[in-house]
């Protein structure tokens, strides 16, 4: 079977590979060129525009950066949408505009879904990731086989725009365990120990999180050298308040969060990792 | 070899057990009368005074509720305290409180060493607590084995106070993760996802910490029954503070934390469960 895949980067080049060994035929585009010759070594077939593989395939995968990306392609190719095709969209973008795909895809007869990735590439890669569904039962049920290739387990949360919700509340937990611990070690070496010895133990009891596994050793060495970078997440931060601000429910945390990551940017760490929030505690 | 052991409750209990499995004879006192039985039928000796147990024994464990209780222990029993004594406290206290307790024993030629325990009586009973060593090296390494048949795992932190200081450290991020959890599920709730596909999206994925297996359900059910108190953990995170004010650092999400506890009291869970902190997120 023939699947199109638009955005052939990191994600959506582990996604083509696992397509390819399920035996799927794979029928890509990418704004980057050198993306094409990658996925011809892999055995996909590049093709020259978004909207040629819009028009060739009924099962279309999307992994770009951001949702805006994801309305301009949809934009773009608007003329080669066509009836009862599906769209798997693997992006984490704004609810909002999980929203507005949805229904440009249903002004011409097409199907939207979301499958928004929890994990890195490496996890695609390994099919260790987990997909957090949002859309038509129905639809869901017809792009299961497909995400079942990249996505080692599968949640279905609700309706369209509701994976792209419950990533906030995922981003809202991962960001404050993340900064709990910039505190917790900060907090320790001001007052005499060792933070290495810290985290060692925080590691070893109740209060271990994951992001110690992944940010501990870096907040210890001041290594920001970007996994993921800190301005992204505080645009999520913003988001989640404007989100909940909205709804009228009070986020104390999430706004002090806020702020550290605000000082954590002052202080010249927009574009370094997460982990540089521990920055937001050292003196000036 | 023969060990003394002063309170006897459920951590008590459960250390007794271990001693006397690696064939120590425990002789112990507890202020309750009916924990005398409980050690006497589980092959230890109980005394009728705490004094008596100093009296007689050159190495005493201490497992008392409060570093106040072992305070007013030490000073009712000083005059059975005697020269080259070890006494080895297993209580959560204040800093200020251990290098107290270290004085008076050192003043009666006597030594005094932490082993805070991070960890349930059944982490304890099945020797897989961990226990933070603060104080004298020498006198460490003279309290590692009797140390070693309760705690599965054993981390020297530092001089005396440090074990009691790095238990701050780990309860401010323990604290931190479980409102961090509280916010999440308040947040996901409140947007319109269902809670408790969002726990289980939380536990899968980078966000994960352990608290969400210790209370995540409780906080769904809105389960409060106490398995350790709000009120309990509220004033660890004010002497949190009261220490980082000392030191000139500013620690925004545990003041934030400070506030959300204050507000689960004022609701009427200062008797409930930690996982009450959720009650913070109630619309009034």
């Amino acid at each position: 079977m023939q699947v199109g895949l638009i955005g052939i980067g990191l994600v959506g080049t582990a996604i083509a590979e696992r397509l390819l060994a399920a035996d799927y035929s794979v029928v890509g585009y990418d704004i980057d060129v050198t993306a094409a010759a990658r996925l011809a070594k892999l055995g996909g077939h590049p093709r020259e525009s978004a909207a040629t593989v819009v028009g060739q395939c009924d099962t279309v995968l999307l992994s770009l950066p951001t949702s805006d990306d994801i309305l301009r392609v949809l934009a773009a190719c608007a003329g080669a949408i066509h009836a009862g095709q599906l769209f798997i969209d693997t992006t984490t973008g704004s609810a909002d505009d999980a929203v507005r795909a949805g229904e440009l895809c249903e002004s011409r007869g097409a199907s939207y879904v979301e499958a928004t990735i929890l994990g890195s590439s490496e996890l695609v890669r390994t099919a260790a990731a987990l997909a957090m569904l949002g859309g038509d039962d129905r639809e869901l049920t017809r792009a299961e086989a497909v995400i079942g290739c990249f996505a080692g387990k599968v949640v279905r949360v609700g309706p369209l725009s509701a994976a792209s919700r419950m990533k906030l509340a995922v981003n809202l937990v991962l960001g404050l365990n993340r900064a709990a611990l910039a505190e917790g070690l900060a907090f320790a070496q001001t007052i005499g120990l060792d933070p290495r010895l810290a985290l060692e133990v925080l590691r070893a009891g109740a209060a271990y999180s994951r992001v110690m596994d992944a940010k501990g050793e870096k907040m210890l060495a001041r290594d920001f050298s970007p996994e993921a970078r800190l301005a992204q997440h505080h645009k999520d931060v913003r988001l989640i308040a404007a989100e909940a601000a909205r709804c009228g429910l009070k986020l104390p945390l999430t706004e002090a969060h806020d702020r550290l990551l605000e000082a954590a940017e002052r202080a010249g760490h927009a574009a370094s990792d997460n982990s540089a929030v521990i920055a937001a505690y050292d003196r000036p």
